[in-house]
């Protein structure tokens, strides 16, 4: 096989993978290539990938090494990135009555999931998340895609406690916004002790909900080292979670005028 | 820019975006080389990947055209990946009280769910499904990746109507088991009439849900081209839906001697 190939079946496996080591001995078996071989391919694929801005791959030593892959943006990417997607978020066309924004096919879409994922896998890996939690039901898609961008897994707390999960943890708590009193329930066995937790949402207004998915974390003897949003409301400015990160900020909406203010969390940038 | 810098580029960006067809314009001013340098590029990438069984490259002629990555496996390997399922299936402590088989980890799994939706779609694509629909909660990762792969929308109906997604549609359905009434609706603006769906869910029993979810495909206008799930239950054998496509069959759980009877569905081989 020519080196061209084992390029693009090496630069297939990586990108199908993310932030999964793989060594080098797997590739050098699968394609019949000296490790040498696979070493000068690998570093061929992590220069044409930095210099492109098209992820990062780095070679891990020792017996539990080898190879992988996270997908990296810069922040001018990231900014472009984040105005397209505010300018679909401002067409008029999605204010609901009652004065709420339609934003469902966006948080279900793969597309934007997928790259939101990477963007908030990019912003914490450094937090070592050994799992990313959401509650149902818009926050999975992207904390799917999140999980998957980290190589952990997803936990998922439900609304009802579910027979066919057997035991759980339950909590309730007062929505930031409604004032009202819900409950949220994890599977005992979806989360080990000492885990380190990444909770994704979609929206945040109160943060009330957030509020209540960390102390569920707690009640898991369980850490938390990052809370994220795609987007949160402007107000109340004083949300009942402090330390948060938010991709947008609705600063308000219009729905006599017909208007929609979004904006990039400057923060972020 | 070297050949192989442009393949491992071509190769990352090509497996990122299954299914989508990318220009050869796109590539020729990204990576600053001739069309037809790229052109055979994609025939190298094209020709490793199908004899080493990674994928299908497909190049599409025309104004609109491209070229296009689909993930492929040979049902070989789709047999031995569904083997290594139902082997983690069949651990005993999987086993919930009331007889349940505990599947949240491997439906909410990221490398689990990818593989999954990549197999629906390879089964499905010939059908041109234009939307995903599950219901939530436990289909929706496995949803999701399917469409991811497919490149197509997802869309999700819920168990109740939420005011945040403006005018729904609702269906009241039969549960196949339990003989209890559910509902179950889906935002109006979610699904465009003449639609083609694919519907996905992570387990039936009696059929009860899938057949709502056809009943509400219905209300849409639109057309159902495949019903599929990760696993069926062999009891009863009569679903209310007739036509449908399952990975896995649950032959039965014995609670008692700690056995879970699970096994590939032979009409899928």
């Amino acid at each position: 096989m020519r080196r061209s190939e084992r390029i693009a079946l090496i630069s297939n496996t990586l990108s199908r993978n993310p932030n999964k080591i793989i060594s080098l001995n797997h590739f050098s078996q699968w394609l019949g290539a000296a490790k040498s071989s696979i070493s000068e391919d690998i570093d061929i694929i992590k220069k044409a990938y930095k210099n492109s801005g098209q992820g990062d791959i780095a070679t891990i030593p020792g017996a539990a090494g080898g190879v992988r892959y996270r997908a990296k943006r810069s922040l001018d990417d990231i900014n472009a990135f984040l105005h397209d997607l505010s300018e679909v978020l401002r067409d008029q066309k999605r204010i609901i009555p009652g004065g709420y924004l339609y934003m469902t096919d966006i948080m279900f879409s793969p597309e934007y999931s997928s790259t939101i994922g990477e963007i908030f896998a990019q912003i914490f890996i450094d937090k070592g998340p050994s799992h990313v939690l959401t509650v149902e039901t818009k926050g999975i898609p992207i904390a799917l895609m999140t999980a998957r961008a980290l190589n952990v897994p997803m936990v998922v707390a439900r609304r009802d406690s579910r027979v066919t999960e057997g035991p759980s943890v339950g909590i309730s708590y007062v929505s930031g916004s409604g004032q009202k009193i819900h409950n949220m329930s994890l599977a005992k066995r979806a989360l080990p002790e000492n885990s380190r937790v990444l909770i994704i949402d979609d929206f945040m207004k109160g943060g009330g909900t957030a509020q209540g998915m960390t102390e569920l974390v707690g009640e898991f003897k369980a850490q938390v080292v990052g809370v994220a949003m795609v987007i949160a409301t402007a107000v109340p400015k004083e949300k009942l979670v402090s330390d948060f990160t938010t991709l947008l900020v609705l600063e308000g909406i219009d729905a006599q005028k017909g208007e929609i203010n979004i904006s990039i969390n400057e923060q972020l940038m």
